[in-house]
């Protein structure tokens, strides 16, 4: 009989309670890790213990209790980690961050699984981590999709590609992920895949305006295309490094998003497409789509280098400065083949 | 008062009454051009010429009789008009070429509407008019999508590409095309417009199986992306040419066919996926989709070539191979990244 090692298993710390927060920890689990869990709500964190489930989010995945310490404890979950996912959206991770001293970090692998960057500072999570934190870029991965938190919960076969300079690293954190329906496959380029996960949404943005104008599936495949075309123009510029931009995390990514029906920054450009104002829209879907911040984000980075980024500057103008839809979309449509 | 010039019309032939055919002669009537059409139905025929619409596909949009002769004679047709326009189904345009002699394509512009290719030659349909009729490359064009006839005759916003190697004449056909809510463009890649049209339909029926096979929409990204590799990695060993696989004649035909509910090639693919034998699959169609002819004839080219080509392997085996659809899948998830 052959004997097994189990080795002890890996410390992670995940920070942030979302759906995709509960999707990773439900991938982890099954595989040789504990996790220190925090998240903000001490109600959440008492429903989890009491009754094994994330009462918020993918509430239907059971969370093993052997594996998972929920905890309203941030350093202390930190501490005990080698590795360190953050998963709270883009606008609230700098305000998680302050609470942190810049040892805390030290050693540490950390991973950003935010599809979103640090608005003002106009930052890639990873990089906003580095500089305040002196994290060596050996140290900082990113996941990437395309991957709806739900499919994992039922458990559908899903596709991430670990972005990481260190190679190495990247692949023993996807062999954290991998099972029986995950599939984890690894790139050097963490910056291009950050900024893809970004773009994407203000692209469903578009989508789900173009939508709301009444543009059909014809259209909706040629703006996906012409994305595609932006983003590798904008990538070639401001992070050069060879990349197949047809892979999972690029294309794949793009695709699952802008084609879901269920994408919060569709339904909003949706709204905004059959003439909802932007504040209307906002307090409609009670909490703001990830694309409206991107947008900003993506179109002042762009102010420095001018890549020529038309379907950006629609969705920009149109969220930003006012401009009717119908008329920004003519003018898009003129420029789009 | 400025005079308006009004050129003689262009004479066009029409060969087939399918709904893209019609979407076709919808948009040339609407610019400077006189359609012959073509079909092969007598009764069709009539009911145009009486009721000024199509009785079998996109029978809402009109037909403008001063622009339009629908016509049961193939070879008057042809010899009255400078282009012809092929939108027969593959499986049977070498049968109506058959009743041409050589000489009656001579001069002409031959323009391949087709998304598919000649069964047992395995050949792409400008090629098959090259070779059988003597037409010279610089007289053959093919229309590429994404386009769907459907969007066409609700006049929603739509792109098409012309490839041909004389892009003054791709250029000149595709100002024929050009209005209100059509756009066209040109690029000189016409073999791979056409390979690209013809495998979109075996990628369509690889998204289709998964469907039925339970697969979600986290897989279905990843497929599409891999079929983009697939696609490309074809492409460069046997059509060699500077093409930009995002655009949309090729990312974004692939995107309107895989993602449509309403494709035959998906629909037929996920009734094999749910269990159903092709033969079953087809009786209850009443159709057979293109794909089904295409997987075999890009398999069979391949044999050659030897491409790394899982998808199409995997589509393939199952159709003509009695693979079994789960473990065909389960071969290929394990490939795909």
């Amino acid at each position: 009989m052959a004997t097994t090692y189990q080795h002890s298993p890996t410390q992670i710390a995940m920070i942030g309670g979302g759906s995709w927060a509960t999707a990773i920890v439900k991938m982890l689990c099954e595989n040789n890790v504990y996790v220190h869990w925090w998240m903000r709500s001490q109600t959440d964190i008492a429903h989890i213990i009491h009754y094994r489930h994330n009462p918020s989010y993918l509430s239907g995945v059971e969370i093993n209790l052997e594996k998972v310490n929920p905890t309203y404890d941030l350093r202390k979950s930190i501490a005990e980690a080698e590795i360190v996912v953050l998963a709270v959206p883009a606008a609230f991770i700098a305000d998680v961050l302050k609470r942190l001293a810049i040892d805390d970090l030290k050693n540490k692998v950390v991973v950003s699984a935010i599809k979103g960057m640090i608005p003002i500072e106009n930052s890639l999570i990873t990089k906003y981590v580095m500089r305040k934190f002196n994290v060596p870029a050996s140290h900082l991965l990113a996941i990437a999709g395309p991957c709806h938190a739900e499919e994992v919960a039922l458990e559908k076969q899903s596709y991430l590609t670990i972005g990481g300079q260190d190679i190495d690293k990247a692949q023993q954190f996807a062999n954290l992920l991998k099972g029986r329906y995950i599939k984890a496959s690894v790139v050097t380029d963490i910056d291009g895949v950050e900024y893809c996960a970004v773009m994407k949404n203000v692209i469903a943005l578009a989508c789900g305006i173009a939508h709301g104008l009444g543009y059909g599936d014809n259209f909706h495949a040629v703006l996906v295309s012409n994305a595609m075309q932006e983003i590798r123009r904008f990538l070639d510029v401001i992070e050069p490094h060879p990349r197949d931009l047809n892979g999972s995390a690029y294309l794949g990514d793009l695709l699952v998003t802008t084609y879901s029906q269920f994408s919060r920054n569709r339904t909003f450009g949706s709204m905004i497409g059959r003439g909802y104002s932007v504040k209307s829209a906002q307090l409609e879907m009670k909490m703001i789509a990830e694309g409206y911040y991107a947008v900003k984000i993506i179109y002042e980075i762009n102010k420095k280098y001018k890549v020529n980024m038309p379907i950006t500057k629609a969705v920009y103008h149109i969220l930003y400065e006012k401009a009717l839809p119908t008329a920004e979309f003519q003018l898009l449509k003129d420029v789009l083949k």
